[in-house]
């Protein structure tokens, strides 16, 4: 489909100020060295308001082959229901240098990501991060390889590309923390994945909750560790099963907000209350979960907005450009105080 | 910062195949009517293949001036839980003619959407969806009047632009009728706002609700209609008011997902049994919350997707260019059934 209106060119600048184009293109690009006097800039900047002119920047990103788009490809993390933040928070610090988001989704498709990449390429695009809906380790497509790239929510296992993730065994430590504080001994964890599945965030989780009970000088014990799937159905089995068990824990640390969600709703069927009877921590602080249980769940926020404002930030300063030089960036995870940790009852 | 590596020309290709780079160009652009050799077209290929050229997408833009972006603004709805379904239906019809969505959220700031629309106007963008994390009245900004746009989850009150959205009439009339159908006859209903408010969703599934009941030759019992403010703490506080009053209702249809989870949540706290003792049924089929309440959630499912899809449809076929001929393009609520509505019990 043709353009249906003319933008004004800088012909038309040049034509409404009666000078030439040369001169236009001068005093738009502000050489601080040109001979150009005061009235003919005057006469300039007049016709460019009055004909709406814009400078044109895919102009500009054809000459400098750097265009002001930060690329992001996503495999579901653009849509997925807790991560939005992720991306304004790379807008947010793109948008700080004048330049746009370019979000693709990719669903996961290896040929849709190769399409994207070429078609970012073709327009220019220089800088790349590359988000995953889950932690987990990732494998750069080829054609990006030589770029700028930020790998976001992942890790890159072969140590080539900077990333940016939370601090999963930081924060299920902190998690577990709590509780301990609180005066729990025996404290349950449902994990969202088991640990052969690899996923930084199950196994990350699971080794903040031992390494917290280890420094309280508590053990392990295994009849108080489930591995879920880290759906609410998940945690209601798995909390249920902990409940019924002989010596039932006091406290149970649920690796996500869902996890927690399903756990809320086995225990409401047993006519156990949250958090007089059991306490509960959860992680990922979803937004459209954490604060609607009843009572409201404390948890541990995973810092989407800072990771995605960190990773923009590497490409914008340069700091995604050393190769051979990429590390790992953690990012913490903070405690969210709410509702469900109390102090356990003592046995009757 | 400058490019790292150089991306091979259209004069590399014209070097390594031996011929004018004017050759080279007529061969790229396929012309039929051109009189290059099949040897030199053959010799051109491989160049192109071994150099790894790829056609420069910006410079054809600045030569169409029309490029191969969709402008995709939103205030939140790129990163609202639910909604990232009309990112990805958009994006999935772009793609069908390999364009790319160059998606930017304002977060509803004026600024911004200005600056934002500046630069995409810029980069040649000349398509656009203006889209909105609630249906409600949107006026669009002045930059974007003379391009093509469609207005997407919202409606345009001048109705000179083309818009797609939910028909939230027919959405709350099929809530309604679910449980009509059900033998329900003191049915209640919790609104996300006030008429007042005259958000598209508030009004027109109350408008449905009152159609729903017209059409059964049922009265309207202004003590069975609330008006909350959409989240579980309405529906919690007003499902409890509304069991506790003297002739309490049998079914209740609440106006979304989260208001029906506060609901679960009082009539859980007063023993009462869903659907046995009360039906609900929400509004959204919010993937987060409506399949895990216990029971799941009989909703009405908002067809995201398919607007989004619709709404880049429009834009890419030409029917948003025709100035004039504007409308709303309204698009079906499926009934999404689960577990929340049985027929009522006989009073004892």
């Amino acid at each position: 489909m043709a353009a249906r209106h003319r933008t004004p060119t800088m012909w038309d600048v040049a034509r409404a100020a009666g000078v030439s184009q040369a001169t236009v293109s001068i005093v738009l690009k502000g050489d601080p060295g040109s001979r150009v006097s005061a009235t003919t800039v005057e006469r300039i900047n007049d016709a460019v308001q009055a004909l709406g002119y814009r400078p044109n920047a895919t102009a500009k990103a054809l000459r400098e082959r750097v265009a002001e788009l930060v690329g992001f490809i996503g495999d579901e993390v653009a849509s997925a229901p807790f991560a939005g933040e992720i991306v304004e928070g790379a807008q947010e610090r793109a948008w700080q240098d004048g330049q746009l988001l370019l979000v693709v989704n990719t669903g996961g498709r290896r040929d849709l990501e190769q399409a994207a990449v070429e078609q970012m390429l073709s327009h220019q695009v220089r800088r790349f991060i590359y988000a995953s809906m889950y932690n987990r380790p990732v494998t750069l497509p080829p054609s990006l390889e030589s770029e700028e790239v930020v790998i976001l929510n992942a890790v890159d296992p072969s140590g080539t590309t900077w990333s940016v993730s939370p601090d999963e065994v930081e924060g299920g430590r902190a998690a577990t923390r709590r509780l301990i504080d609180a005066g729990h001994r025996r404290i349950a964890m449902i994990d969202i994945q088991t640990l052969e599945s690899r996923l930084p965030a199950a196994v990350g989780r699971y080794e903040g909750y031992v390494a917290a009970l280890e420094d309280a000088g508590l053990g392990i014990d295994p009849e108080l560790v489930r591995f879920g799937g880290g759906s609410p159905e998940h945690g209601f089995e798995h909390a249920g099963a902990l409940m019924d068990q002989a010596a039932p824990p006091t406290a149970i640390f649920c690796a996500n907000d869902r996890t927690a969600w399903g756990a809320y709703q086995a225990l409401t069927e047993r006519g156990l209350r949250i958090p007089d009877d059991v306490s509960i921590v959860g992680f990922d602080n979803q937004e459209t979960v954490a604060p609607f249980l009843r009572p409201a769940l404390t948890t541990m926020n995973l810092p989407f907005r800072d990771m995605g404002w960190a990773a923009a930030d590497l490409l914008l300063t340069g700091g995604a450009a050393r190769k051979g030089k990429a590390r790992s960036m953690r990012l913490r995870c903070e405690l969210v105080e709410r509702d469900s940790v109390a102090t356990p009852r003592e046995r009757a």
